[in-house]
């Protein structure tokens, strides 16, 4: 039989529908986790899903996962989701998308009375954003092992609210254990949350693998004076280092292309007085590429450049690094299936690796594993303008449905 | 008759005892403009001045004056002074050193019995600082016609109290005119509030005038995009162009030596997150240079250079030019006064030009006027680690007494 087509109406209207749950007035969703309105999100994906007769069951870091049963209990099930928190002035999209995709492959399935081998299930993970709890990626990240369940239950917010207190008001600290159980393959649909495809006029990205991360506070030291008084030669201006720093940074990326990223995106200049050379400096370092040993000498140039321009204008200066994700390479046959559906459906499309973080990429490392990147306008995402093309959206399903039904293996009828 | 000489203790002790009203922990003084403390510092400062023979006036915007009679009442004044009030984290010596030296010079002519055919004035000038109310040299500019009385009365701090209600409130609201009369010649001594006396080892600097001064409020703006999915080439950062702009800030007064001065003392990045790519930058400049004509040089490069480097990032921007003050040339009698009696001393000095406004700027406009300049530990002030050697504040203070003498004449015994 040939792979029926999912509905692209009724996937809009469920996006536009669960964005109504924490709509913002300049059409953006403000749904943090773990909030009584992610409660409400996830008590109607969850109504959603069991009128297209899942069972349903919640873990307990709050993960929730919508079993349609397969002919063969005993096979592994192929997982697909993303998670529907959202940033404080978020998208409809972000993560929405990947889990109202889920639904639709079920709701597709249905209707065209399809079975598959193994079971299919549509998760939602608790807590993806990391914008009321750190870490981010908490629900994936427990579910794989990266983080210890009782630690992160005592994560606290910004008012002193634990994960697990908050999990507890909305009522979705579930019976079931966090993980340990095996996986067939996960696949995740998402806005591609960057400006490439849309640059290059592709529909629909197959995502190879996640660029590395290493985060890095830099702190520069000079002397504060005053900036009349003060002749140029005899200052110990921390800002002028700063900056150099900053295209420093960029200046090293430029050198790691196509896969390289630096970006200084916090700065804090002190005392900041318009007539007063600042004395000091605080800045963060972002520096990201898809091949660790790469980024390895990334890091190896910026803590020289911090030395080298920091003693240039006679300052001091400190590097710490505050964070390390290794890059990530999706596995062959997940990523050859999503380049095979695209080719399939005739899709415009390119090999994309993924700039930020996903709950895919904790999910790799327990089970074979790709992502499926659509265009998003601008590549504008964490932004209430967050916005994509129906037409878009529905590609990227249907490329899900094909991979979901090639990995679940339909029954022959 | 030779000149005699300052008692140097006595000026010591004088600032140290003066520095009392208002100390701090580390060191220094916070004694804010029109506060009580204030108030206690002016009230010692008359008592001092009427036990030293002295007649004191105040007038309407808080100016006090303190009166030597000359032998011939109908003279102008030969004026001296600074102000008392502080930085927030001030020091002992900023403006003090010159109001206790104005002192010691009426008390080093009455110990010598010294009368002058003009009267002698000794100026504490109103919130020199503008810390607390705005415009800085408040009292200065009332009194040369800069800002009129009546608005400047009616100036509010951050907690909406004016400055004519603190004025009432420490009782120093006085019924003196503002200004509208005639000065022979007005002279200030200060600590440098720069490095340059200490880096070029002399005691005593020969202010010759005051650099320009022009501030400028720049803004950036890009788009704000995920650090991650973003590759380099599709950024709009504003922060790296903001960080050329500091960069070519300083570039540009690096040509205009020795008498330029580029300085970006503050800035604020937005949204100031390390993950995400910078899309707007606000920064102060402030440009200075001895020369207007220069100075006009420096801004139009500078103007040029923000709007070729935000392009090149991709950015938008605009430069606002929110001050300017002329560059002031004092009087060739009054430096030279300055100069000579230096040689005289056997000070070791050169000519300086201030960076820092200081109310001896505005007296030019009204009066022949020079400034002596003292070295300052590490060329630090506005901070409660500002120091000075007594030896190096009684020398300037001698050179005080000198140029005082001359412009007012000692009457022959």
């Amino acid at each position: 039989m040939s792979t029926p087509s999912i509905n692209s109406q009724r996937l809009w209207n469920s996006l536009m529908e669960l964005a109504k749950i924490g709509a913002t007035e300049k059409g953006g969703v403000r749904r943090l986790a773990l909030s009584p309105l992610d409660g409400q999100a996830r008590d109607l994906f969850i109504r959603w899903c069991k009128e297209a007769g899942c069972t349903v069951k919640v873990d307990g870091i709050g993960n929730i996962f919508a079993r349609r049963a397969g002919k063969n209990g005993s096979l592994s099930p192929v997982i697909t989701g993303s998670h529907i928190d959202t940033q404080p002035s978020g998208g409809k999209f972000d993560g929405n998308y990947g889990v109202m995709s889920g639904l639709e492959v079920v709701r597709t399935l249905n209707d065209n009375k399809i079975q598959t081998e193994a079971p299919i299930e549509v998760a939602v993970w608790t807590n993806e954003e990391g914008s009321r709890f750190t870490p981010v990626m908490m629900g994936s990240g427990v579910f794989i092992g990266a983080f210890p369940l009782d630690g992160t239950l005592q994560r606290a917010d910004i008012d002193g609210v634990t994960v697990g207190q908050a999990l507890k008001q909305i009522g979705y600290q579930g019976p079931e254990p966090v993980g340990g159980r095996p996986v067939g393959a996960y696949f995740e649909a998402h806005i591609e949350q960057g400006p490439i495809l849309e640059d290059e006029r592709k529909v629909l990205g197959v995502v190879v693998g996640a660029l590395g991360l290493r985060w890095y506070d830099v702190a520069i030291s000079g002397q504060d004076s005053h900036a009349g008084p003060t002749p140029m030669r005899l200052r110990k201006d921390s800002l002028i280092a700063a900056s150099s720093v900053v295209l420093e940074v960029n200046a090293i990326a430029q050198r790691y292309q196509p896969d390289g990223r630096g970006t200084v995106g916090f700065m804090q200049v002190k005392p900041n007085s318009r007539n007063v050379v600042p004395g000091e400096v605080r800045l963060s370092v972002d520096l990201r590429h898809s091949d660790d040993g790469q980024l390895e000498k990334m890091e190896q140039e910026m803590r020289a450049a911090v030395e080298r321009l920091a003693k240039a204008q006679n300052c001091s200066s400190t590097v710490e690094r505050v964070a390390n994700y290794p890059a990530c390479k999706f596995d062959a046959s997940c990523v050859s299936a999503v380049r095979s559906a695209a080719q399939k459906l005739g899709l415009s499309h390119m090999d994309i690796v993924s700039g930020a973080g996903h709950d895919a990429i904790y999910m790799a490392r327990v089970c074979p594993t790709s992502m499926i990147f659509v265009p998003c306008e601008g590549g504008i995402s964490h932004n209430e303008i967050e916005n994509a093309k129906p037409e878009d959206l529905a590609a990227g399903c249907n490329v899900l449905l094909n991979v979901m039904l090639e990995k679940a293996k339909v029954v022959a009828s």
